[in-house]
């Protein structure tokens, strides 16, 4: 099975209070889109890497690569409008590509591993769709206007990335026409008919979306160095 | 306004993968709870704090104050099977008093701050009910048997505690009988009947659950005391 990856990296941040783009903020001295290709390549270095960033960051992103000697091939590509549109523009990058496994992946979500990768692309070449999630640790309200109810958090999952398609699938999905209902890749997915496999995540892959997220990002990546040096 | 607050502790730990009850684990060389009840005390030295804990570790947390020499003022008394029975057991501490506003508040949730304590009073003390609660950051997905379905995650909200409550309401919630339904405060005082307040929470909230959540603590913790040497 080829395999492929398109890591999305178009947030503003605005969540983040950071000046920068989250996608460039650095952990650990790096930038956080370099420690999430790190984690694709050292999964399987055969892998087409494909990197979506805004059209005003490309330049920027050059320029890391540059000062930080970041010399893992990648192809990069500009984003869309939306998230739909920007994933669709990484579809096109690959587009004399014939048959595969591609992962849809969050650029600031590097905390994923070998195990989870093996999971989702496996799933995914089974039964064309594979979405990483988790269960809920809290409990969950629906609001509904002012007034909101409590459900059961037992019949929810968050979703993560990586989420994994059969190539062909996801190119007829991404065919559509863009409606609002379309938050992530297993919902396009889904609109076009196809089922979807959840597999199991992990807590530890988190996405990197407000200044909490970056503090623990520091911590996981000290814990991961000490944890070498011990073995 | 009187206040109170009923602090449980009841977790067994199982997801924390730890030999030590999650509520006692240390962070920043202190046991998490004592975190917990500092913030309460800081927030308002003359409320009555309740502890619930397990009948069986009731000895170890006593060994605990005492090793620790944590003098803070509050009384113990033993959990039941569920959290219900345990907040209902807590309550019973109170049979004393009259009227106020009661906390309550997951043991293991230690990054309460004086401005969501104070958001979490006063709505409660104005409408009788008011629970902490945060927008997701992740899509999510309803799940019926081996099937999967995107659903909007704008309309869902992540409940945290506190969770505050006029004491007479909360009283007379607690006098319903147990059902499975029952997940946290907010879902029994809505089965009594009456309308539940959200007050945004904090991404630093966070309820200490998995191995990763420590690490988050410590690191919170060590910039929070950072911050004060700064300062």
């Amino acid at each position: 099975m080829k395999k492929y990856a398109i890591v999305v990296a178009g947030g503003s941040g605005s969540r983040m209070q950071a000046a920068m783009p989250k996608q460039f903020l650095p952990i650990a001295g790096e930038p956080v889109l370099m420690h999430t290709l790190r984690r694709f390549h050292a999964f399987d270095p055969d892998m087409l890497l494909v990197v979506v960033l805004p059209e005003a960051e490309i330049l920027t992103w050059q320029n890391l690569c540059a000062t930080h000697q970041f010399t893992l091939p990648h192809q990069v590509t500009a984003g869309g409008k939306s998230r739909f549109q920007s994933v669709k523009n990484g579809l096109e990058v690959l587009a004399q590509e014939e048959d595969g496994v591609v992962a849809v992946h969050d650029g600031v979500r590097p905390f994923i591993d070998n195990a989870l990768l093996t999971a989702a692309y496996t799933t995914a070449a089974e039964s064309g769709a594979a979405v990483v999630a988790v269960s809920l640790k809290e409990s969950i309200r629906r609001v509904r206007g002012a007034s909101s109810k409590a459900v059961n958090r037992t019949a929810y999952r968050l979703v993560q990335t990586p989420q994994c398609f059969r190539l062909p699938l996801l190119r007829r999905a991404y065919a559509q026409p863009e409606i609002p209902l379309f938050t992530d890749d297993a919902s396009v997915v889904e609109r076009f008919g196809h089922k979807i496999q959840l597999v199991e995540g992990s807590f530890r892959n988190i996405k990197l979306t407000t200044p909490e997220d970056i503090v623990l990002a520091e911590a996981f990546l000290l814990q991961e160095r000490n944890s070498v040096k011990e073995g």
